[in-house]
């Protein structure tokens, strides 16, 4: 199958059984998820970003958590305002965005 | 922060709004998680080894879905009997296991 170049997950404190609750979900975990489909989409990098909401990392006092495979980069305390710079940066120029850094 | 060496994905179909509606929760998705959540505390390796369930990964006719990064590994059509043979062989073998990767 066609790999994705980056897999972007966010935390959307999605639980397993179908609720939706912890730091994440409530400190605009679905606003950051919503800006990464809405640059995505822009950008027209879909075939080779992906994008999946998550159940909790278990690491909520650094959240909300966005995580990029197979990079390996975790960042902590991401604000819907941080995605561009995410995009720009890391996903488009290959540049982590060290001060997101956890 | 200390990364685990094996992030293990499973889609159980967790929409960002709540709903668990799609074909990997539909396909013991949600029975697939718990095993390994099983297998991950029998063994101790919790530290090693970490597990997000997820939302859909758009490749229902593969599914059931099992993502294992930063190896990359993606395996379809995975049936919770799968998951001992997973943990053994991939997880703590380093072998993956050939038939279910798609």
């Amino acid at each position: 199958m066609h790999k994705p170049k980056h897999h972007i997950f966010v935390c959307t404190s999605s639980r397993a059984n179908g609720q939706t609750k912890g730091y994440c979900q409530s400190n605009e975990g679905l606003a950051i998820m919503q800006r990464f489909i809405e640059e995505i989409d822009d950008r027209e990098i879909g075939g080779d970003v992906f994008l999946s909401n998550t159940g909790c990392f278990g690491i909520c006092e650094k959240g909300p958590i966005v995580v990029v495979y197979p990079d390996n980069i975790w960042y902590g305390k991401v604000h819907p305002d941080d995605v561009e710079e995410i995009m720009d940066s890391h996903i488009e120029g290959g540049e982590i965005v060290d001060r997101l850094v956890i």
